[in-house]
């Protein structure tokens, strides 16, 4: 069990880990190079700068990865702690250069908190940063229990959920999922910098949103990349072949400057690759398709009565992802369908006849269409896929 | 005077005119060749499916911008509208092909609202959708002053701030700020299409962020960079250079597995370009600087105090962005710096002292330091920079 814990280097990540664990009981001794930070830290309720009075139960060594094991090795040797683990973005390097850099390297387990903001320092810290959040650890063979229990143990008092990896795995995976794409935002945000200021009058939060992780701090980043170079460039060099690829059609079609024609597949291509590789990384995904009830309601159409349904269903958790509007061939009339969460089923059946709408029985199949049904999205997956009509605006 | 309006293609932007134009009282006409969608948008409360009696004031051509010619040329012979308008995100391209299949260009002028969501279609549409937004509009020399002005009409109704370019400057920075983003986006986002399921268990909003464009239509999207492909292209050759730089340098590291050292040159250089790239997107930079008053309080340094002093300020529109904390090398204590808004300051100030805090004089310069100050962020961008100090943990 952790009674004592120092926290090594008190920046972002090393402050919010000392916030959740004193929060949660635990003595934390707070040791940063720069004495204002560790102090920052101290008033902030992460601990203490008060130097333990014997070695430590766990000591986080959160300090860059470049820095892990020179850090670790020397706390190693003034018996800081029985414990140790880091907080590092890449595993592998670490885990190589601490087994060359301590005698006994069973007592070291890596590990690296997915959490963090673009703001960094001790003044950015939150107790709660890590809550819910996979915190991936990765074990040598030679971990003793000890020390594999005791960074369990923190990864759950900060309330994140443990993954368990091999480093190359971790390092591979990290890569593609931040790595790179930090990389991808910063390509981006360069070409900006030198960009005439009415071009930028007309940025939207779409380029806001696909840069914003390139305000990382440079140094800090290009640390992460060099201690994860190769699995990063692998990444990048598949990235490097797309935009080849798509770069050649884009200039023929600028040349040709035809019309719509075969000269954009490439371009589909990408596009439907891109949509398609978002689709794994869909928040919480399957909490969308399980437990929701069908409705289906036929609407008047006067002005506004639908805006009315949806502001109703709303409250309900019935999102517009979950609707579609249908034309009933045979009546001529609107219908609207969605899904909602199965507990709120019951009262919003009620909700909607006290306020005048018939709901009706959706386990009958619907009834033909005046047209193919104007699917923009629908609640299931899979049929969305397969009955994808036109989203884009249709020409008259 | 716009009385009537017609909208073209009731997809999200069409619908969301729509709704904005009819909540002002404007009579507006809704069309679609696809009645579902068409009546979808009334049913919202966006118009009326019925057709006009006579032209109406002006027509908005809501559809993609392949399209806006053939649509517009169409209209324009049924004699829709007096005046007559488009949404494309591109418009050297509709501009050239609107000249060439309508007898009289100067009764129409380019439009583009800088407004959007990920969902598309009516349903997705919203009256406030471009309030405070940017909308570009591209007229022509010949363009008369009436349709310059139903088009100024509609944009102030709509809420939005209109800026006058030319098209071809409009194509550049659209290439720019949302065209080449939206490739990079994608980019990025096939890579996860194949990816194991392990390594998208440490996806973070992050790589959410940086790729949620990449939702987009990929057919409407096609089409966009189709139509605004030569600029598209110049952005996107630069990203491959730069691309190619980091990867050479990339490479080498995996290669050598060195030690941080000149070879992480180009990958500090690009990131540190980023940064700077997003300097210029920051939202409303100008308000931070401007109208703020410096604080500077000492505090007790016991475990809390200073979360409860920033808990204070926040009530008071003070970010952790405008507060630094320094060490004072005299009295070994600790003073926290902060810029409050002047509206708020001779409230905040009785409060602290209320609270037990003794705010000092900041007119007076700050004494010496028993460090170089930790300087995370200052609420003047440019001290910021040159006061920049590590904001990265440090290494005791």
């Amino acid at each position: 069990m952790i009674r004592t814990l120092a926290v090594v280097g008190t920046g972002l990540i090393g402050t919010s880990i000392g916030l959740a664990m004193s929060r949660h009981g635990t003595t934390v001794h707070l040791l940063d190079r720069d004495p204002s930070a560790a102090r920052t830290a101290a008033a902030l309720g992460a601990g203490t700068i008060a130097a333990p009075a014997g070695p430590v139960d766990l000591a986080v060594i959160a300090v860059p990865p470049g820095a892990v094991a020179g850090v670790l090795a020397q706390q190693c040797a003034r018996g800081l702690a029985r414990s140790y683990t880091d907080v590092a973005s890449v595993k592998a390097l670490p885990a190589r250069e601490v087994s060359g850099s301590i005698p006994d390297a069973s007592c070291y387990v890596g590990g690296h908190p997915m959490a963090g903001r673009e703001r960094s320092g001790p003044l950015a810290a939150r107790a709660d940063l890590f809550e819910g959040r996979p915190w991936a650890l990765t074990p040598s063979p030679e971990i003793t229990q000890t020390a594999l229990n005791h960074a369990l143990e923190l990864v759950a008092h900060c309330g994140a959920v443990p993954l368990v990896m091999d480093c190359e795995g971790h390092d591979r995976a990290v890569a593609l999922t931040s790595h790179a794409p930090h990389v991808v935002a910063s390509l981006m945000a360069a070409r900006l910098e030198d960009s005439p200021q009415d071009a930028l009058r007309l940025v939207g939060q779409g380029l806001r949103d696909a840069t914003r992780i390139a305000g990382g701090d440079a140094h800090l980043w290009a640390d992460i990349l060099r201690s994860n170079a190769q699995p990063v460039a692998q990444v990048l060099r598949e990235v490097e072949k797309d935009l080849a690829t798509l770069l050649i059609a884009l200039e023929e079609l600028a040349q040709d400057g035809g019309p719509p024609g075969p000269g954009m597949r490439p371009m589909v291509d990408l596009l439907e690759r891109g949509v398609a590789g978002l689709r794994g990384i869909r928040p919480t995904p399957a909490r969308r398709s399980a437990d929701r009830r069908p409705f289906r309601v036929p609407i008047d159409e006067k002005p506004g009565e639908l805006s009315r349904l949806l502001d109703t269903v709303a409250e309900h958790g019935v999102g517009i992802d979950d609707v579609i509007t249908r034309l009933d061939a045979e009546q001529d009339r609107m219908t609207v369908e969605f899904a909602a969460p199965s507990v709120a089923a019951q009262q919003l059946h009620r909700l909607l006849t006290e306020r005048g709408w018939q709901v009706e029985d959706t386990s009958a199949p619907p009834r033909r269409h005046l047209q193919p049904p104007r699917v923009d999205h629908l609640w299931d997956d899979k049929v969305a896929q397969e009955a994808h009509v036109v989203s884009v605006p249709s020409v008259p």
